[in-house]
């Protein structure tokens, strides 16, 4: 629209002239469009800013007449003469680009003060230490912005005639005292100007906005277009509006208001007002406000306008809005509106009202909502309001929050548990000895140890809260006590507080908020799972899991992790006895000792799952994960021998050292794990393999559906699944035999090495299912360890912006998606009907779903907690697909 | 070609009719189409075979008149008749498929002997033992072959009488003895059979044609067909030729020869004879045979035909041969030729001399020497015909071989060297602080560690023989001797070979052969180098190496590593100083220290290599590689603890242990590195960089040309590479204003990780070049720890055929080959200047530099003695390149 108005009344304008009215100014536009009572005033186009730029920076007497003559009409609008001693029009000048650039160009407030005008203003408002703190404040503001004095010269007259007054706060100066800084301010203004301070409103017009039109291309504002690769042609707007005054008498004031109640949700106005205030003064807290009820009974007309206006604005916006007025002589003006901030539970309630009401359909309320917020809904939290002292931050390893007494031991914290008290257990690092304990605390604190450490895992897996790596810690086992880094010590006993979402450490005991699970929270998840494409699964490793995962919604287990069920306290010394036999026959011995409590199980998840599939990772991790460290070992061999101890005790405690030693390795998670143990010792997954047919024919008999999906870990050749994928198929076939009956069974892979991927195809041969690793294939893409990457480098890759995001978190879809992509196009390409789905951390992770939404994924896999979570942000990614494919 | 004709004379055919008559058969006519005096024969074609299928393994009328009437004509030839009992024919059948499947099928020797003819072969060559004893191993061959009856229940009957006779050995049996074999095996086969051992030549014929048509389905030729995938319905061949015998008398004679030195490459007559002997004689070494130079005074006419011979043959089949030969009453005949096997040096001597000679030009000569043969020629090696004991096998680390004293300590290591003593450095794993050891030593030996371990690292840094993770040596430090498998001891100062080229390990000193550098060598080499696209680099971290690597014919150093310039002995102090450096200004301190060393460094090596590209590295390791091991300093600590030790000295270890374990990580090779630690401490690479720049600048100011290129290890995002980049370039302007000098320079990468593949493009952007570091590209592609997969799982995997090949020494070119064509194609698509090369050990493995070749790299970088194997194996991949391109 090419047009020779260059001055646009805020009527004259709509929501969809940004181009030509900047955001701001086509904002104001709409506003008053649909009828708001909007303080008046006009925008000049970004047209005009071009033309001034082609005219070498020369305001044009055309465009001088425009804006007066804007002027006149706001001038009859508000009933006030800009620059009319008595009664002054006042107005404030802001920039206003297309596109946002926050902070970068200027604001002008109270233009039109001159000598003669404040004390109009301080007549009119009855209160002319206002209108003279207005006055200096002006004087400051277009100095620094149009005059181009460093605001540092102001500052340090304001500082002297407080220092002579005797008092700290700009608020306690009297008129006296401000009429003194306005003298020292025109001269300040004079001497660095080399001209007195313009007193002619007019003057002071046109000057401010030639100084908005050149503050677009001021330093600040080339950079910050330049990294934002916004063109340096489209200019800015610059937006003129009257200003209102609410405290300009008992007739007057000002206020906040929500449409809705922003913490509940409940479709009740919800704010307050002050009488003859400005904004300023609810910010400050001088006063007490009144809550916005009683505005019914102070300004019963105005009250019906508001809920009037509400109503429209969340009509027009189609949201709950957070709306700021101001009550100028009994008229009420409406000065800014916006989407309200809500808690997690309100946003749900709102949502689904709206929806109800007809004001948005259910995929817009699916929007609505982040799906971060629903994670809230479902931990414990430690209240926001809260006082309790920071004492500690490490890794945010597991959400969820917890108070309990310091417990540095696994069997003192079972006790302790059983007593009937709470705590939380603080360890350096935990192993599989401390699962007893851990499952008697309400949470987990340990001083090393990354996202994935035996705690991380373990707690995520149990839901519990864990906070992980909290290196500035120094735990004192032998004294009983932890040291902070200030030298503070904890001891054994005292309450400390964690939250497992945040990572923060407090000591005492902090106030938790329980999870709230409303009607509407079901209803809400309801329509995501009507969009959605892609299923969500869960991990699980024990029934209990399995039982919370099904509430949660999940349809299915992506992860059943065997090697839990191996560290069980009584599961392990057999598990050792496997590992440390001197022989295949004794092995097979401490293998058929296992196989009974596997099958009980995979039994019991089976069958808490039935109708839906169980994936069963087959063992994973590297035997020495299941021995003692050979660090403590290697200190009890040398100490045994120090002291001359029994040489037969040293000579068998020296052997195991030697096992652990040869198991040992430098780099265990690129060492012999995953199907390379299962590929040199084929009797463990053998056993493994038997136990879970047992229990599925075992249920088939009982009339129960199994549905049994086995997953081969760490495959990077299809060499090693194939002789694994026969393995498995002999034992179902063994299995089928013995037990009369017939079952049916997926066998599938994890896909977690880039040579994986790579050769997808060739691995599709033999795979019925991938399932992409993304913990182990981010690590192996970056080359990050992330026990190690996420205590040492990442940190300060992040600060530095070298990476955007932690990528164990938010899936790198540069890196490792390229990868995946090539996985899943080769090994479809191969095999059409293969299963494929995201098994990693990142499968509860908003964006990395839309991700695999959008390369055609067939599920994500997350922990039971994110399960909602992860089924609205897989409904978003439906939703959002399904617009860009318009 | 259809024809008819289903028996062909060796005349009749070719080499080029292999279809129709196999392999073997082709060959025998081909030798006989030639003039070589072949034993007359004919071959009975392939499409006989499946006639014989189709028509329900019968043998036609037809082919079996076809096959008497070639019979004739072998008759006429060699002037004997079949089953005359005065002086019989006797003829071999074979088996001879179209592609070779070695040992699948069946031979049946001396077919034709019956009671009589046995006889008349013992009155002709006037040798009856022998002919009887012919005569049993035909009834036992034939019993098994064609009428299926086990040899076990000939070898029972033989076995029962050299019992009887009192003796051991089948050539003990006399005449009397192997007519009573004879009459037992005729015996069995009656009854096994169900009828008496076929007495009539034409009959044994016959069945034995048809036995080898029966051989093509029996069950090992069906499983091996479809294991290399050979289709069923090409059939076999039979081959039937006369037998000749050496043994006939006074006038015969058996010999082998090769037509050139296979030691030496000298082109002279190299072999022996017997006189009336056979075959089987001169392997058995019961008559020492006599040079075949004297061949000429015992046959003078056969000699001069048999040299007439051995030209020929060099001109047909082009290439040094191995001819075996028999001389029957006066007769020569050529039993078989093939190529010769030779030493090394031998082969590139018969290469040169064959062009020179004008049998095959020099493209021909690279193809036919291996890569690995080179390699053979530049280290000391152990002579093959040592009879010491191997004692322990371990990774074959560092290539050459040395002898020496054991010695278990550096310093000691370093005493004797100086005394002028040969040791042989034997440790558990070697550390920063045995470098003074591993310079002094003749080789290493240790019982941990893998490929990269610091021992292999070092040794093959320094070109000395290494053998690393010889798992099955104790060593016992305190006593000072190792303990061997088998318990037996060795102590220090005894004398131990070791081999680096294989990882064995022997008692004693080995005679060792010095390495052979001929003028041929160098010419041959000269070849390679005209033909070659790729450009072959080297790794080189000292001046001696750069030097001894230009000697080789590197055109530069592709990889020059700064951290063992940090773990010389006078620098470990000074660095560990900056690594536990409490404040950025002492740790400034402590690089300001290593600037002069590191300066010194640079200067000389870029010195040495001048004109040509030095690659520097810029610190890769991680931190804690420089500081003493964790778990020894965890049990220092806890055992001066135990011993109440003063407590100020236990503080300050504590200190030091605080911080080795603040730095140690779980997984180092995915830790904090390559240029994670140079982002995190930027004043690193800045002193890097800095001593870099002066010593070029220096160099200039001398007129020496440097050419330097600085390269950034272990990027993954090009968000990592390109701050510091900026720092370089900074570094170098810095330098340029201080010496007043102009100098240029490239900054690339090392390419290691997947993700910097599949994000190559972005990359590229801020590299001048990629350098592809295969070993490290390896283990994140498939998610290998070296040192632990090749102590571990891979030997399993290599046994188990999982992989063909161990990937860290032949590059895995589906997998890891697939990630780096994407880079290059990636990297190129963005940068078409773009250098790229192989950086990891791969670069000096010949299949690994024909891929290189084949995807378009620039160049390979190998280790100094691996830079003339590497041209040739550059040159072969260029030649079959282009053959391919034809």
């Amino acid at each position: 629209m090419k047009t020779d108005q260059h001055v646009f009344l805020f009527e004259e304008g709509s929501a969809n002239m940004k181009e030509i009215l900047g955001g701001k100014g086509a904002n104001l536009a709409e506003m008053t469009r649909i009828g708001l009572p909007v303080p008046p005033g006009f925008t000049i186009s970004t047209a005009a800013c071009m033309d001034y730029y082609a005219s070498g920076q020369q305001i044009s007497s055309r465009l001088k007449e425009e804006v007066l003559r804007a002027l006149k009409k706001i001038e009859v609008k508000t009933k006030k003469k800009f620059g009319d001693p008595s009664e002054p029009l006042l107005v404030s000048v802001r920039s206003g680009a297309v596109v946002s650039m926050p902070g970068m160009m200027d604001t002008i407030l109270n233009l039109g003060l001159n000598d003669q005008t404040a004390e109009g203003l301080a007549k009119a408002t009855n209160n002319r230490r206002f209108a003279l703190d207005c006055y200096r404040r002006f004087i400051q503001m277009f100095a620094d912005v149009v005059l181009k004095i460093d605001h540092y010269n102001f500052e340090e007259i304001l500082e002297k005639v407080k220092e002579q007054k005797g008092v700290r706060e700009d608020i306690e100066l009297d008129e006296e005292a401000l009429e003194q800084v306005i003298a020292a301010f025109k001269n300040l203004v004079a001497k660095k100007a080399g001209s007195p301070f313009p007193q002619d409103p007019e003057k002071q017009l046109i000057m401010a906005i030639q100084s908005v039109f050149d503050s677009w291309n001021n330093q600040r504002a080339v950079v910050y277009r330049k990294i934002h690769k916004i063109p340096d042609n489209l200019g800015t707007a610059v937006n003129i509006q009257a200003m209102v005054f609410g405290n300009w008498g008992e007739d007057s004031g000002t206020g906040v208001a929500f449409t809705r109640n922003p913490s509940t949700g409940e479709p009740v106005l919800y704010g307050e007002f002050l009488r003859n205030a400005q904004g300023e003064d609810v910010v400050a807290g001088i006063r007490t406000p009144q809550p916005i009820e009683s505005l019914k009974e102070a300004f019963p007309e105005v009250d019906k306008q508001f809920k009037k206006i509400c109503n429209l604005l969340e009509g027009h916006y189609r949201d709950m809005q957070d709306v700021e007025f101001t009550i100028e002589r009994g008229r009420l003006f409406i000065l800014q509106t916006r989407a309200g901030k809500r808690t997690a539970a309100a946003a749900i309630r709102i949502a689904v009202d709206l929806v109800k009401e007809g004001v948005i359909n259910e995929e817009e309320a699916l929007l609505r909502i982040k799906p971060e917020q629903i994670d809230q809904l479902l931990h414990k939290q430690i209240d926001p309001s809260c006082q309790l002292d920071v004492i500690a931050v490490g890794l945010s390893a597991s959400p969820g929050a917890a108070s309990g007494e310091v417990c540095f031991d696994a069997d003192l914290a079972e006790k302790k548990a059983k007593q009937g008290k709470k705590v939380i257990l603080v360890r350096p690092e935990t192993t599989p000895d401390d699962i007893h304990g851990i499952v008697a605390a309400e949470g987990l604190l340990t001083s090393r140890g990354g996202m994935t450490s035996h705690a991380a895992v373990v707690a995520r897996g149990m839901g519990k809260p864990c906070v992980c790596g909290c290196e500035s810690l120094r735990i004192d086992l032998k004294a009983g006590e932890f040291v902070l880094e200030n030298g503070d010590k904890v001891t054994e006993g005292e309450v400390i507080s964690i939250d497992g979402g945040t990572g923060r450490v407090f000591r005492g005991s902090a106030p938790l908020i329980a999870p709230q699970l409303s009607e509407e929270f079901k209803t809400f998840l309801s329509w995501a799972d009507k969009v959605r494409r892609l299923k969500v699964l869960t991990n699980a490793d024990t029934p209990e899991d399995a039982r919370r995962a099904r509430e949660f919604g999940a349809e299915g287990i992506g992860l059943c992790r065997t090697e839990h069920m191996f560290m069980a306290q009584d599961r392990l010394p057999v598990v050792q006895e496997m590992i440390l036999a001197g022989s295949p026959s004794e092995r097979n011995q401490a293998l058929a000792k296992l196989l009974p409590m596997q099958y009980e199980d995979f039994y019991a998840i089976l069958k808490e799952m039935q109708g839906l599939p169980v994936t069963i990772r087959l063992l994973d991790p590297p035997l020495h994960e299941f021995l003692p460290h050979l660090e403590d070992l290697t200190v009890e061999v040398a100490l045994l021998k120090e002291r001359g101890e029994d040489p037969h005790v040293i000579s068998e405690k020296e052997k195991l050292l030697q096992k652990v030693r040869s198991l040992s390795e430098t780099n265990p998670m690129l060492g012999h794990r995953g199907c390379r143990l299962g590929l040199v010792y084929p009797e463990i997954y053998r056993m493994q393999a038997r136990g879970i047919f047992l229990a599925a024919a075992d249920l088939i008999k009982e009339g129960i559906e199994p549905l049994v999906e086995i997953m081969v870990p760490l495959v990077g050749h299809v060499n090693e699944l194939s002789p694994l994928r026969r393995v498995i198929e002999e034992v179902a076939a063994e299995v089928s035999e013995e037990k009369n009956c017939k079952f049916s069974y997926r066998i599938g892979t994890m896909i977690e090495l880039p040579r994986a991927c790579v050769t997808a195809d060739q691995i599709a041969v033999d795979a019925d299912f991938f399932s992409f690793g993304t913990n182990d294939l981010t690590q192996t893409t970056f080359g990050f360890s992330r026990d190690d990457a996420e205590g040492k480098f990442l940190p300060f890759y992040l600060q530095q912006k070298i990476l955007t995001a932690n990528p164990f978190v938010v899936l790198d879809q540069e890196g490792v998606g390229s990868l995946i992509r090539q996985a899943v196009e080769l090994g479809r390409g191969r095999k059409g009907s293969l299963k494929v789905g995201i098994c990693g951390e990142h499968g509860g992770e908003a964006s990395s779903i839309a991700f695999s939404n959008a390369i055609g994924l067939d599920y994500v896999r997350c922990s039971p907690f994110r399960v909602p979570a992860a089924r609205l942000a897989a409904a978003q990614a439906a939703v959002n697909n399904k617009d860009q494919s318009k």
